[in-house]
């Protein structure tokens, strides 16, 4: 398993009973000697932080960035669930710092599901699965030089500016200075999980852990938060081509404009663009819809300086239609990725935004909780 | 017709072949003798600003804000067109011009439907229907003290945040000073068409124009900005409930907020998210979601001081789930119209949003331009 690759982790799942019909749906990562190693973890930026959440950030500031399991579970958000839900999170964490005889502060805890459910405490083991509408398992393992990095992610819809509604733990057996744990893990999030977009919804559970074993000696800085990048990029891809009714991975990719920061906004005005998604789920190379979303996304923006191109072929350059290779373009958009890319001519500052179409199966997964 | 019941104005419409089938596709509102009256107009505030909102702005310039005709057609947006464009929009008001006796910056116009398809100068005539996807004509006569407001409206997708994808042209034969009728329109746009969004999407080609004949004589300011005011509500509803693909109109409050404008941004924030959309469109009543959204709009939030209520009836408060009378919940999401109603117990500001759900409707009309 993926985030037991690198040395001095374990792993397991098992079907608490959380989700109908058996499915394994609590998972533990832990260290293999229930000795907590240094840790860093970013958190969902809703302001209706659910309970898990609240817990964790509260362990970790306890435990002073040590963390010795984190336990994940799937089919209750455990949020907005009152006093009653930290006490359950409290609790979880508690039960899996007994097992490995380690402290409740050292133990994080990760939920995903429904939101609003209070949370059902019949849980008594700790273990593998941690999937909500997810098809496939996503995990990476980055081999570096003389140590590995390992990860597996949970995530599906609310796949949003800030993380998606995402659960990921990763592990290392670098030795990594504790304080470059945070900033590097930061560093790796801002590409990867935040520079990707479903459905524009932030959830309130996105909870990432990167923790280091240390087991296989000193890492340089550079090469390790290169793995970590590495890694959190290869889980956001995998996130988004399994998100929830997806039928396409658009890459948004928008240059040219006054600053990194404004191509950024501009990419996800146009990646999160309800109009631009149902034209990807339609095949439909429509520019118009694009460049109007361009003149909404707050940046700078002269219609009379736009290209935009998909999968490499110009079809809109400086504001209008020009004559292109339309069986091409067509043939592009046909595929399971598209490459929609958007010059502003104003400027250096670029980004690429990772997304989704629009289709019949976000709406069948979305409509009700049923 | 609803433009034609304050005195002082014709309308008329015909098929110019903009769009297939022969039905009506251009739209001409005008004075009855050809003269120009005092008019104000807002436009849209995306920068990717179509040709005719290009022109119909120079031109009320020109004329210093006098109007003889509104052109509208329908079919092709006249947008990202470049200088044919705006020379096919010239045209287009030069020839309403001669035909009434006018001067061609006393003639504004109005079009909407594909971006980016040049604009096919074969038209002749003027004349009634503005429909794209719309599926009822949209128009409103309100009866003032001595005068009346009469308007119709066009719009569909791309209904957001700087009002939809709308053309709308509203008459009146009350005598108004000419320096009140722009801030009389603007305050009426606020509540009504910009307190509105279907998918977020701010069109290139939004225009509303209100123009005075003066016929009825003298109205009083307060009672005229009020029947404004009340033909743009009563607009922007029904271009609500006909919204692409919509199944039900939906009303989201939000009070208690610090200030009316964080309530309108944290209104606009649940009314624009595809989660949120596709639990209206199941008559799932998961105030979880709208929670989540609140958490993330930008807006000062205590989960804790949460209250959500659907058609009055409360589900959660204090950022929980309570006990409700389910059925009654659920006889209500399963109207046409829904109630959201969201208390953030911090202040004293409130504002509401109309939106609509998210179902295969909006995807079937959207995926493709063909």
């Amino acid at each position: 398993m993926s985030v037991t690759a690198p040395k001095g982790f374990v792993a397991s799942g098992v079907a608490a009973g959380l989700k109908a019909g058996g499915r394994a749906d609590v998972a533990l990562v832990a260290t293999d000697d229930g000795r907590a190693v240094p840790a860093a973890a970013v958190f969902t930026a809703n302001l209706a932080a659910a309970a898990p959440v609240q817990v964790s950030r509260r362990h970790l500031a306890e435990s002073g960035g040590r963390v010795a399991a984190v336990v994940l579970s799937a089919g209750n958000a455990n949020a907005a669930t009152g006093e009653a839900g930290v006490a359950a999170a409290e609790r979880l964490c508690a039960l899996v710092a007994e097992g490995l005889g380690a402290r409740a502060e050292e133990v994080l805890i990760g939920q995903t599901g429904l939101i609003g459910i209070p949370f059902p405490l019949q849980l008594a083991e700790a273990a593998t699965a941690i999937m909500t509408t997810d098809t496939v398992a996503k995990e990476v393992v980055v081999q570096g030089d003389g140590f590995v990095v390992g990860g597996m992610a949970k995530g599906a819809a609310m796949l949003a500016p800030n993380m998606a509604t995402m659960l990921a733990v990763l592990t290392t057996d670098a030795q990594v200075d504790a304080d470059d744990l945070g900033p590097i893990l930061a560093a790796a999030v801002g590409p990867s999980f935040n520079a990707m977009t479903v459905d524009g919804c932030t959830s309130t559970n996105d909870t990432v852990v990167l923790l280091a074993s240390g087991r296989a000696g000193a890492a340089p800085r550079e090469a390790f938060a290169e793995a970590v990048g590495e890694a959190t990029r290869h889980l956001a891809e995998a996130m988004a081509a399994d998100a929830e009714g997806a039928t396409k991975v658009v890459h948004v990719a928008v240059s040219g404009a006054r600053s990194d920061e404004e191509a950024h906004r501009a990419a996800r005005k146009v990646a999160d663009s309800l109009l631009v998604k149902c034209s990807f789920n339609g095949a439909d190379p429509y520019f118009g819809r694009v460049l109007s979303e361009l003149g909404t996304a707050g940046v700078a923006f002269d219609l009379d300086r736009a290209q935009v191109a998909y999968g490499g072929i110009v079809v809109c350059d400086k504001g209008v239609a020009v004559d292109h290779d339309g069986p091409a373009v067509a043939a592009h958009m046909a595929g399971r990725q598209i490459e929609l890319a958007c010059e502003l001519g104003l400027g250096s500052g670029s980004s690429v935004v990772l997304t989704t179409d629009l289709g019949y199966g976000y709406i069948d997964e979305n409509r009700t909780t049923s």
